[in-house]
């Protein structure tokens, strides 16, 4: 018999319908021993949590997320709110015994991701960080790949986040939508929202980046603030490009933008080995393209790879093959695997510690980009 | 407040996974007035049911779908069992005064099919067949594009659905998953199976079939049956391939084959009009191409559209540009578009009449198939 | 000390310019032992084919093609006519003992073709017929994979050839560039236009052709003729879509049409068998696609071949791996093994008698395209 | 009538084919008021020479390329040989008042280009540099679009060149074929070879570089060099990534790597802009990819646009619509261009003066990748 897990949701934005829908449906299709009950919901707009919650099913609505790090009856805090309030709900809530899952990029900067990795350790609590497209089934096949030695020496690793919402000057920064136009509730532009993912997967598949150097821009230099209606300076990054080594030798590029007009969610990451490459684009989720040096010669070529099979990874639990899946199924693989972590005692990666890394990158990127200078990290 | 719709669920197999993903996560998304409710599932083995219904919620099982029909509980009949069984369940869910969806195709034929479509419309009941791929975005933009005249007159249409499950002569005939190999359960190969979902597309799209010659072949004659172990003529098309003429003059070809190696559910339309064309893909359903004539001369081509953004089809209710769905979202919007035809008074397509014409065109491709004879069709 | 073969050009229209750059250019590319020479062209409208030798170097102009068959310098006769004179100058050009290469299709039907292939045989000269496709490295890749086994047993040839030029009731029939629409002058319309290239392909890769039944249609039923100025009804046929039986027990699927909006040249092939899947398209033609099912199941998928490498069929002795060839490049081919052919003894295929098939395969589709039954072959 | 040009080619490898192909079929298909002649080869090994010669019509061969700069019967030396003597031959053949083609780049560095600027500007004679890759139909039409507005403001391009021919330790450094790979004869790595034709179209597309940084590495440190037969430092960049900003206010990112498992010669761009976006593949180079916003919203998408109709850039005078070219074309166009510029004084893009930022920027990324540090550059 399945243990429920209660679940009180801080926020009520797309994340939270993202996660909502995967601690719903999760029983559905993973047999983990536990199923997760949508319990509780904060938020300050409690008219708003309240359709969220209507939709969804939570059971009740608090007007304050310490409600739920208090009740009795929540076991997990899911924090899917602005990532300048990561910090403080995450620490509250370990501080409180209660397991902690928090939305990326895990906080503004590493300093202030620090004490929440310290909180949740010294708590001794589950904790999570939704870098969700390491369990788009693709990309954890290319995660197996290189690990079996498939791809041989790694030479380069290459990845692009590319989006194109923010073109237009009108976009305002600040409030619902567009917080993550808002230094001060994002902590940066694309490097942390979007970039963040790049570097998470590309250090998890390849291992740490030991130095790196960047450009940022900012095209639109002012935009409205929602929360004066005035023009305000723009201090997010609308565009970062990166140049990396990684500890492994090889070498990296990275590039987010949201001025890439054509290209809606287009991350898209590459990498080459001596013995053969992989490449993969989020628009096509369930493809993976594999060139396998080893097939003989006048048959080489780019396989394109329909992941839907039932020995890929998570792809068991769904439909048949040429059935493919979506973006939300990411978020379902994710609890899937947090459960079974409860489940084994083995946590589910990236744990708060394991998703600092890539807040460090973008510390630095951040940097180089102020400084014009090479950066060395720790790996 | 949403009223609730109890569903019995006749089946437990790939369709009624599928089906109860649909009704259960309906009211996440899409706020039709209507929020379905798991009730029960029926079975004979009530252990496999009742696994099923534990992942999925339902609150009862029952050994016989009768117990559905004539609970006072249960709004709708939801039948999910091999054709052989449809017009039993429909016909007396339907005198039971139940709401009955049911798997498509309809019946093993249209003479099978002609008294469920009585039954329903002497009871006046709601009733639906799941033809699940109209409600694919992409194919929904489809049949708004052809009429709206964009593509001006129709001069081709083309459909193809392959796969390659069956190559090996040891998958047997009869039985759970491979039920559909047995002519008596089935009714036909993939003719009922595949093509009736092309054919069913097509005519909605382009209207009536007026006459077709078809070509039919079972390549492995004799496979085990799972109900003696023996080996038994296979009674099924193993393939078909058909040339049609349409009632608005346009022509037609359509092939199905479950011997297509590399080809998993490759679902496959395209339609030449005099100002464009389109085509479509079920491996990569998010995308739709489209060949505008109007363009200007150098810039003609085939656009890949990315049916993601907030004012394709259905996709206002899901993520945010870019984010693909997957397989089973044509099901949750079947079910949405089902619950607002209740509010609303206005059926969700196809009816049982509506898919009608499906399997009145697949019985003429197996009997062309027979005769090598062109068969006309009433439009 | 290569050989000179003098060439003699009846024609100077698109086909003549095809030909003439392959005769032209192989020297350049292979070592053949045979240099030819722009010898003469041959044509009524003499100032037009002034300007034709003027841009390609041949010697001088004649404006009968008997003179060309007359002369005593000319070794090698190419037929680049309509359809409808193949027959009376390949006779006339074999009974003068030259060698002949006719474009395709051989003639207007099977029955003109006879004589033909009885002349050049008569006569012990050297002869083919440009089925260029035949000689795309891709396409010669096919034939060698599925010659080798690769595929194992067939069950499924299906190629289309898609065009949209004529959708417009006012592109006229007869004269230059538009005899193809003229029933008179080219036989047949989509059918030995194109179909015929497909057929061609299709019986040298996988055998013969045992059975067929097919729809004709005629979209325009009357167009301006050239010859008058006035509306004539229209003789050919416009599209045409074929069910056939190969020998080996494979079904085919083939379809030609004019009126396929957004199509240009899309001639396309895919072969099916029981070890895997070969798929071409001539818009992309250094492409081919390649589905192993000997591949460990996880990483099998579409392997998108370049084929552009030095061990590709003809690719030595072109460019470098991932440079690209063209469509002209195929009748180079086809002039390098007709001139290794002449050196051999060998002769380069198809011969005329090899090219047969073709025209009575095509003879059948207009046959049953107006009878609507089955018509069966001698294979 | 057409007047003659003789051509002196120095040089008979790779480079040389690919131009003799061009001086040799230019007339062929363009109609520009010229008509090459092949005249005379130089090379040292006069046995090899003499081979080309033979296949290409060359009528003498010379056993030193001076002997062409003095031969009276000589109008355009064209220099195919490795870099390190590009201006030395240039230079002599401009003093002795000839045309003067130059195979790409122009010279190692931009310190040794500028004399050889200098020279054709003293002497009045035509001068060309070959980056072939302008050429490409598409590419010109991406010229074309950008310069007429269609993309608005720019924010991104981005290009990369990819290979793999050089994983294997075992390919030498030093002699036919392979001085590439030797700092001497090639001056830089992939980064003259490879990234100075992606920096030559971006820079002609898209304006000056106004400043960039770069990370550049030798994979395998030592290779065998063939002047010696001995192991020895190899000197070269096997791989390039760079950073830019435009004069333009875009930003830039280039790869290039002959370390990429699959990529044979992926020259790809793409450049973004605020009503649009273009995209191109060498790989599929008469492929186009154009998203334009101004489509209404339902149907944006990428249009891939098959650059191959008779509106297009010199695609006119090939074959019909559907019907590609190859990467041999590329020169085709650029010797047309060039004759035009004869004919009407204004001459063919690049000259040696155009081509120089291409060098400049090259020198700046060496730079970079050893210092770590920006390089600013003149615009």
């Amino acid at each position: 018999m399945a243990k429920t897990l209660n679940v009180g949701m801080v926020g009520y934005g797309f994340m939270a319908r993202a996660h909502s829908n995967a601690w719903s449906n999760v029983s559905h299709f993973f047999d983990t021993g536990y199923r997760p009950v949508l319990k509780a919901v904060a938020a300050r707009n409690t008219e708003k949590a309240g359709g969220f919650a209507g939709m969804w099913g939570y059971e009740r609505v608090e007007n304050d997320w310490r409600k739920l790090v208090e009740a009795r009856d929540i076991d997990v805090i899911d924090v899917c709110v602005p990532n300048d309030l990561h910090a403080e709900i995450s620490i509250a809530a370990a501080k409180a015994g209660k397991m902690v899952t928090c939305e990326k990029p895990l906080a503004r900067t590493a300093a202030e991701a620090m004490p929440m990795i310290e909180a949740v350790e010294a708590a001794g609590v589950p904790n999570m960080v939704w870098y969700n497209y390491r369990r788009v089934p693709a990309v954890m096949l290319v995660k197996h790949l290189v690990e079996s030695g498939r791809l041989g020496k790694i030479f380069h690793y290459r990845a692009k986040f590319l989006q194109d919402w923010t073109i237009s000057p009108d976009v305002p920064q600040g409030g619902a939508g567009t917080w993550r136009l808002d230094v001060d509730a994002a902590g940066s532009g694309v490097t942390g929202d979007l970039l963040a993912h790049c570097l998470d997967t590309a250090m998890w598949i390849n291992g740490g980046i030991s130095s790196l150097t960047a450009m940022t821009e900012t095209f639109v230099k002012q935009r409205k603030h929602s929360d004066t209606g005035q023009l305000a300076p723009v201090g997010i990054d609308d565009a970062a490009a990166v140049l990396t080594r990684f500890a492994n030798g090889s070498l990296g590029t990275f590039e987010s933008t949201r001025y890439a007009r054509g290209h809606k969610a287009a991350y898209t990451l590459e990498i080459n080995g001596e013995k053969g490459s992989l490449a993969w684009d989020l628009h096509d989720l369930n493809r993976l393209q594999f060139f396998d040096h080893s097939v003989e010669g006048q048959l080489r070529g780019w396989t394109n790879i329909l992941v839907t099979d039932g020995d890929h990874p998570y792809l068991g639990k769904w439909w048949v093959p040429g059935l493919i899946i979506g973006y939300e199924h990411s978020f379902t693989h994710q609890v899937a695997d947090f459960l079974t972590g409860l489940a084994t005692g083995k946590p589910a990666s990236p744990t708060f510690r394991e998703a600092l890394p890539a807040n460090q990158v973008c510390d630095a990127i951040i940097a180089s980009g102020q400084s014009g200078q090479w950066v060395t990290l720790q790996t």
